[in-house]
């Protein structure tokens, strides 16, 4: 077909060129957004006087029609018609004659790759929302279900104090709801109207921009028609937004292979979110969590691209801009997945409350609290730090733990140790003390489920 | 020195393994912080009963003596002391012997250096959005001045359509706009207190964290002990703003090269922000651009760093989180001295219009207004669109311009060009006739000025 | 279908996990890879005794005939068969009953999945050094073409010193030659046979493993079998290399739209490799070299994406693993696909020389040879740099040339100016000046494009 | 002090831009290079013809004075002389008069830190191989201390099947050993000489290039000058190097800190490689792996900072390039340092084969074992799968292992089991049949450790 601009140009696009320039195969996923922008745009014209009610009638239904078709997969797309919007409008022009491309008439391909995009990302920031949200409910449902059981809690892997089970799924929710405000915010970023800024400069067309973005539930009108056709920054903002998602994910996810593995033993997987070897009867793998974990490289991977794609690039629209889309694409679809999955598994993991209780006999856990009570006898901190870590390193030598210890053997190491220090080694002992805001007291927790719940409930609205 | 937490330990430490993971040649920049953060503690800890008034007023006299010294540069910091924790503590319980201690009791390292690394984001993101504010007031005021001026609009760094040189400007507004609203994310993200979080599992003291918030400026206390010790999300938030905001300098700094070169010639840099060369006596080269630009490849570095850092870490704090400091320090100084030092630049730069003008007469560049001109005749806009591109073809085969055409001349193209047409293909009009919101038309130019005259007029509060 | 490791599972894979974890949507670009790898495996087993010859020729026969029907697109991929392995597995057991399943023998899925990978590498960096030699062979054509031409150097992008165009071009052919050198080391990381290696730990049969890299035309086993399934250096290097191409691909298509705009026209791209405007009628666009330095930003994503993938996994094969295989592929394309358009674009390109002639009688660029010409007449080097600079900055001001002087006036800046100084301002005279070893005179360029094209000769063999 | 490229400039350089520009205060690091490139060049200048004996004489004397000075500390570097040449520059000078300038000869600041530069990076790249050297012959000594040793080797972190802890170590041995080919790849890159092509067209003297490398133990000349002063692979080179050496430390670095967990334990770190905490008496946490593991992100950082600088850049050299510098610097720092800490944590790691002994006997480690016994009998491999699956799944929930298992208790799973299974279910049976090329079986580490010895041999000389 010959193409929309050929007029000043003696030869044809070189086959490869046009093979390499390409976008349909990916940009098709704006389809929907294209229609609307278009129908959008097509009402605007309308209320300007470029088009009459009955051409933006025959337009808007045509349009209508032609999305129906790609929504039913009835729609051929072609390659050498370059991208989606082309493809569109040829279909619209094949089947309306010259009142197709009256469409055109104030819009560039430029304004018209923007708003789709913007709409696609202030869509996929809602769904990401609603996977962070449902993600969160699991985990407020789970940390109730478990609200007496402790387990250790770790620094450097290695066993630091008790805490509650609830407290450490707590903590997801906290970095999960702040991930919730990074997508807000890229949706933000997306929910304006960059129509009418024409190619670069603005049409020469009374267009009524608020009008237009009030169609398509968009904010407002952008305000600079040069950086409207030049900006991806609200794609930027959905790609670290997903990223730092991703890491959150594959912090969890790490911490479930872990936890699942024979010698922690802590989680158990369900059985539908594991797999077997083809080789090794014997083995339950985690991968679920494994390719979450792993799927943060591609996420990253992502942010990096655009934000190369984008440096150094002068204004306005360069054809740099077309790499946009598949980090967006692959970013949205990526986090979208692996935080429905996750949330899948979180549901359905059993916690092995028991083999917790087991560990945290052998874990020292306590031995903070033991410094912390020879501290309110009056012994200096650093002194009270040096005296408890003789008694650990004593008891490793022996194979032991605190539970062996009695009154008298404590007084051995420092006449301070009285009768109570008993109770105060117990794991039980240790949670309670912690009550402070935001700390692991049983009490606390509590009222940090029921903060969370009333703060999912606002959300709701 | 004997580590504050040597009880338990068989043999000292390895002297490389001291070199290999101390922090204090660069978290040192923390030291106004962690006193700020310390003497915030200590007051808590008064009111908690754990400190009487007389010792809380001897720790902050120190405390407040120590930081003066290492203002001043008389402070001496010691390697074997790890990091600036250590270095200021250690200072402490020399000058106040065992009360220097006491000062530990219900905190711990993960908590201090979370705290003092909030206190240092939300510090430098206020500072970048001073910066950001600067350069968009050298923005204004730059467009404000060259309101009547207008400049070839490019995309593909080919001419596009003839923009004013202050709707240009006032882009690079916008974008410097939205990066102060990601500074502000981060600050916001950052204005949370720790303090109170202890190791992992909150403080077995009845610590009001709220108070302790307070005294820092800080809007209040961590929910999840957990999650505050291991969060690095404020800080990435500000990597991220810093990376935006990176992009959009190395776009205006590789305009800037461009716009100075030979060939364009369209600003001549301030003698004071270029250089010369050693060996070519007539260079004036434009480095502080070129290295602006450069120095996006950093902030990127910078960024990712942490992301990849961060990656699969299970809770809670590990010791790959110190890798969090330099990538935060060097992104912070670099990105507010790349923002100063293109406010100044760009504050000094002369605009030569003339050479502008000069470049609009051989672009082409009203091209499109002679097609809407045909549209609004009646001619289909793609047919439209090809006979001015055929005119196009035939002028550049002739070496000529717009400017050489005749009624007549236009007339052997299409039946539909008039008389009218030669004023429709100047630049004026070309501009003015883009007069819808966010359109380079003067008027609409001149407004925009205004409103974001007022928008950082509210700014200022 | 019944997973092949379900022997110990109570319950089946979640719909959803099935999708989340399946590969067969890309990996099945590797089914090629996988029938020959599977042929080797299959005659191995022969050779060990393991299958008779009848079961080896059977499984071979329809080995092949698999492989023709998925080349030809009659195979049937099926999703819930997870990944390409499965897939051609259960045709295999459909076909040939039990004996499909011997095939199993010896070998798992990991070292498998290796095999396919690194037989992908091998073959694609061959096809990258090809398209890079295809590259360099225009490069040196053109080169050959315009031995005599002289343009701008630059530096800062501001004219530095005349060179010829053959020189400019040929510093892109040392890049594309340094290219090669990283693929060439990249196939070589791939082509070792990791097949024996089992699921981790060796298999426990007496296979051939030298006769099994043979088959394959790999050069021998790999020689740790925990290494050989959870390497994937082999695939950073391919990226690695990929990466730095595509660098050097964004360096020459960034002077390629520089030097295609209307104020520099030192290049005119051929119009099958631009594009035009759909609201533009003027514009010519380079699209094509546009697209090629954005897609610089995918690569290095990739690259980085694989990266973080590996970060701190612990041996042996993890799910993560699965995420080596997209950026591959990704970068495989895109940088072979890079390499054909810029090597057809560059082939057909108008190099505007009398343009370029131009600009160098505008450009001071012979200030330099001004300046060595004092230090040859005994003024230190420095002071010959200030005077040189006292001149250009005088002629900026008149707004003239080097060729506006006569040795009168150059007496007047030093008495050491001679009559033979006006020869020295020449362009002609700097470039002939320049005849070290690697410099840009004439006779050294022929001299190189020779060499040059003697390497091309022997890389041939 | 006056620039020395002052002459054609009207104001002098903004005091802020002169510290934004400066680079003295990381290239210092070159001074070595810097004086070593400046000898080599007046020896060539002396060669030439432009200096006579005795110039050259008091040139390399004041040259190696300079150097001696630097070493010892006692020179002053100044940040108004912008960077580590132009400091050493003005010593020269001052020292030596108008000989100094003659110097700057035939020589550019472009070609001159790019030798500068060549020689850091090769110098560097051959002490990251002696780092890797080290480390491997760390792992070599380990692995044949060990030879008996079993441990459970792990895919998806579960127990997968038996393997020699030796085993285990030569698997690094191979990544380690792959790592020194990439440093060495990007020495050889660096080992060329620029020298010679000045700022980007070569010099107009005679200068013998083949020489200059020659002094300083360079292969020979570059040959493009362009190219030359452009150029900066090597430097990527070296940092993909150290990005791919990270990734590998990085997953030692999680197995150790995994392996020395309390629910693992199968490795103890040296004391003096692990760290205490300030709050908790109990800790021995794993700091420097864990240090080391972090530190994979700011070389992943360093790579992707270059890459981004490198980016569309239009040749020949440009200002950005100056940011090549900190990314070289401190990758180059980080990844020897760790390869430094962690050999010699290795060196000192206690593995603590009984644990591993016993971890053995519960992780179903000889399944595979028992799948191929049932395929020896004739059963087919998928059906021995499912068998031997389900003997597992049963066990698991009795809560056994296999050594409860009787021949009888099997036959219920199939009659094809016979007394001979129980040798068979033996983890030393399992290693021991795994002795094909490559494998676990003792025999065959054995070989490997000897090649691997033979192999250090040869690279010795």
């Amino acid at each position: 077909m010959k193409k929309p601009w050929a007029g000043r140009f003696g030869a044809t696009t070189d086959k490869k060129v046009e093979e390499f320039t390409a976008s349909v195969a990916f940009d098709r996923q704006l389809a929907a957004y294209d229609i609307a922008g278009s129908i959008a745009h097509a009402r605007t014209l309308a209320r300007a006087g470029v088009l009459t009610a009955d051409e933006t009638d025959r337009l808007e239904r045509t349009l209508t029609q032609i999305g129906a078709e790609i929504e039913a997969g009835t729609f051929t797309f072609r390659d050498d018609l370059e991208d989606v919007h082309m493809n569109i409008e040829a279909a619209l022009s094949q089947r309306l004659g010259d009142l197709g491309g009256k469409l055109h008439t104030g819009r560039s391909r430029n304004d018209q790759v923007s708003v789709d995009t913007r709409l696609f990302v202030k869509e996929r920031a809602g769904r990401a929302m609603d996977g962070l949200k449902r993600l969160r409910l699991v985990i407020l449902d789970r940390a109730e279900q478990h609200i007496g059981a402790v387990m250790p809690g770790y620094t450097h892997l290695q066993p630091a104090q008790p805490v509650l089970l609830s407290h450490w799924l707590l903590a997801y929710w906290e970095m999960f709801h702040r991930d919730a405000a990074r997508f807000r915010a890229a949706g933000n970023a997306a929910d304006v109207s960059p129509l009418g800024s024409g190619a670069l400069a603005g049409v020469p067309y009374t267009l009524d921009r608020d009008y237009t973005a009030g169609l398509l539930g968009l904010s407002g009108p952008t305000a600079n028609s040069m950086d409207a056709v030049s900006d991806r920054d609200f794609i930027l903002d959905f790609l670290f937004a997903a990223a730092v998602t991703m890491m959150h994910l594959s912090r969890l996810s790490e911490e479930l292979v872990i936890f699942s593995t024979a010698e922690f033993g802590y989680v158990i997987l369900p059985d539908g979110y594991a797999t077997g070897s083809s080789i090794m009867p014997q083995k339950k793998n985690p991968d679920t969590a494994e390719l979450v974990r792993g799927k943060s490289g591609r996420v990253y991977g992502d942010l990096i691209s655009l934000l190369v794609t984008m440096k150094g690039l002068p204004m306005t629209y360069n054809r740099d801009l077309q790499e946009d889309k598949e980090p967006l694409f692959d970013a949205a679809r990526t986090v979208i997945d692996c935080l429905g999955v996750t949330a899948g598994m979180l549901a359905k993991i059993t916690f092995d409350t028991d083999r917790m209780s087991r560990a945290l006999a052998k874990g020292f856990v306590t031995a903070t609290d033991c410094a912390d009570y020879l501290v309110g006898r009056g012994m200096n901190f650093r002194e009270a730090h040096e005296t408890v870590g003789r008694i650990v390193a004593q008891l490793e030598k022996e194979g032991k733990g605190f539970e062996s210890l009695s009154p008298e053997r404590l007084k051995e190491f420092s006449a301070l140790f009285d009768r109570d220090v008993i109770q105060i080694l117990t794991v039980d002992s240790s949670v309670q003390a912690r009550s402070v805001f935001g700390g692991t007291a049983p009490s606390r927790v509590a009222e940090m489920i029921e903060r969370a719940t009333a703060v999912e409930k606002e959300d709701m609205t």
